[in-house]
């Protein structure tokens, strides 16, 4: 049996009390910062303080390839999987152009591409296997594989100095792995968990979706995060689930992007419920199921602007969104610092 | 009568053709990118280009007193439109922090501040007057003056070098003033304009609905956009629709804040409709009436937040996602340029 991080909560009235009367002497009408509000409230607990810090955030982008291809279940072919790596670490894709304009290093990790890359700079060699097993014929993964990729995860962060974790994801084929998964976490109907991934039709939707009907029946009704996570998780998404807890545990934030990254977290919540208060929410994706998955988690996220790409594009678009509560906690004046009136109460 | 710059609009099918497919090039799925692709679809339009660039982006504050808060809308007194100017003026003010973190120059306009300020570094002298007249007894500002502060902020944007424009605001009272604009550009009930502003209770908002609809009967249904601008408008935003005017001619991108500014925006756009076609809209405030105008100009924003500050906050918290949509244009790798496998055709 496995031992995992334990992860506290954040509640703290004292300490809320005290950011509740930061945020407010600021010079600004009372909660006129809206969302940037809360955000520093929630990052003030989590760093338990009036002055939160930002440095070295980093986007951690896991990669794995999934044997749930073989249905024809993605509109790319398996090998973009690794192609994609070689884009991410010739700094040619979405989330190297986002994550350099926003000032936040990028950590590649091989999870389980069917690829072998061999030793490359920038590329955290993770790797559990080529690929995880077709979960339409077998269990996705071993219970073994899984744990050792939830222990890669934890261990990863380790030596991580810096207080945001961004999460991102690649890997041809998970948006089916995830589906799955937030059908077995949530109970969910199968049809509310899928939606087009990287651009199928409604046939390739509908194809897609009785891919996880049969898999769901062959693998039946499961309640166990770990079961669930290897029936159908791929070694992606099995590490990213390591890597949050670790991060939690130590008190970091993370930055959770669209609907593979919240799937994983799905699974982390029910293994560590408390991890959700150290979530921002970056986005709400495109993909049709991930405004499910938030509402399942009683979350808002900070952006809605349409985006199913994946990547982490979505955590690092929303961190100058971070940066901003921040920034204001620390930096603003007080009405009483800039000597500016306050509200009267009018007659 | 005064002449107005002419706006051209950006309507090039050839160019649109273009864009789109550099944009479809790119290694993402189609249209993965949501609204940053349209955002860098009109940025390419306005500039004229597929390699649109952003470089000395300023956020313009102008700032003004209101006659109006005689009649009490405000829940903070006169005074702090010039404090606030200071505290803009020293550093301490949310705009500040967010110009800062996002690496965008401030640029502050006295367009009418009740306060004497003297010769100071960093605030652009184009006072009117000590602020406006009270619109509830007589036009907010007479036509010499209305036209002064159009061409004031004609001239103001004439040695600017940047591609982008952020509009911000400070004037109590000027949520009184812009719903009174609303109201008279859209036709919309008073009623629908009215919002909080910086913290009215429910009879807070009344009383500002009622001053409004006496001044609508004082001054009659209007339909000329600068009777309307001198009977209800700020110097501040009468000094913003010449400036936005100005920029829009000069092929700027106008990055358009909150509901003050959203207010100048109904008037310029009343006398040059195509000026729409350069704005990008930072956020939907949560100040009432906001969404409404959005609504009426037909346009979708890019944050909602529950932002309801001013100071040109939105723009400034907006602006990342700008850079994020012309630096994808210009930075990420194609399919071809990666070799990374398209998109296939499921059989």
């Amino acid at each position: 049996m496995m031992t995992f991080p334990v992860i506290a909560s954040t509640h703290n009235p004292a300490l809320a009390a005290e950011l509740t009367l930061a945020i407010n002497q600021k010079t600004k009408p009372l909660a006129s910062l809206g969302r940037l509000e809360s955000l520093a409230h929630q990052i003030g607990l989590i760093q338990r303080t009036c002055t939160p810090v930002l440095s070295e955030s980093c986007i951690f982008i896991f990669a794995g390839d999934h044997g749930v291809v073989a249905e024809g279940v993605s509109a790319f072919p398996q090998e973009v999987t690794w192609q994609m790596v070689e884009n991410f670490l010739a700094g040619g894709a979405a989330i190297n152009v986002f994550a350099q304009q926003n000032k936040m290093a990028l950590a590649i990790i091989d999870a389980g591409v069917n690829h072998d890359f061999g030793v490359r700079q920038g590329l955290h060699d993770l790797k559990i296997a080529h690929g995880t097993a077709n979960f339409a014929q077998a269990a996705a993964m071993s219970q073994t594989q899984c744990q050792q990729a939830l222990q890669n995860g934890m261990n990863l962060l380790r030596d991580f100095k810096g207080q945001l974790v961004g999460f991102g994801e690649m890997g041809i084929g998970n948006t089916t792995s995830a589906a799955a998964l937030m059908h077995a976490v949530t109970g969910l109907d199968i049809a509310l968990c899928v939606g087009a991934g990287t651009g199928l039709d409604a046939t390739g939707i509908a194809h897609k979706q009785s891919v996880i009907e049969s898999a769901v029946g062959l693998h039946g009704q499961q309640d166990d995060a770990l079961t669930i996570l290897a029936c159908y998780g791929g070694f992606e998404i099995a590490t990213m689930v390591g890597a949050m807890l670790a991060a939690a545990e130590r008190g970091k934030i993370l930055l959770i992007d669209g609907f593979i990254v919240t799937s994983a977290l799905l699974i982390a919540a029910k293994i560590a419920p408390n991890i959700v208060d150290y979530c921002i929410f970056a986005h709400q994706s495109d993909e049709s199921g991930h405004a499910k998955m938030l509402d399942f988690l009683g979350v808002k996220p900070l952006l809605k602007l349409d985006l199913r790409l994946g990547e982490g594009t979505g955590s690092a678009l929303a961190y100058p969104l971070v940066q901003a509560a921040v920034n204001f906690l620390n930096q603003m004046a007080t009405f009483a610092s800039a000597s500016v009136s306050e509200k009267e109460v009018l007659v």
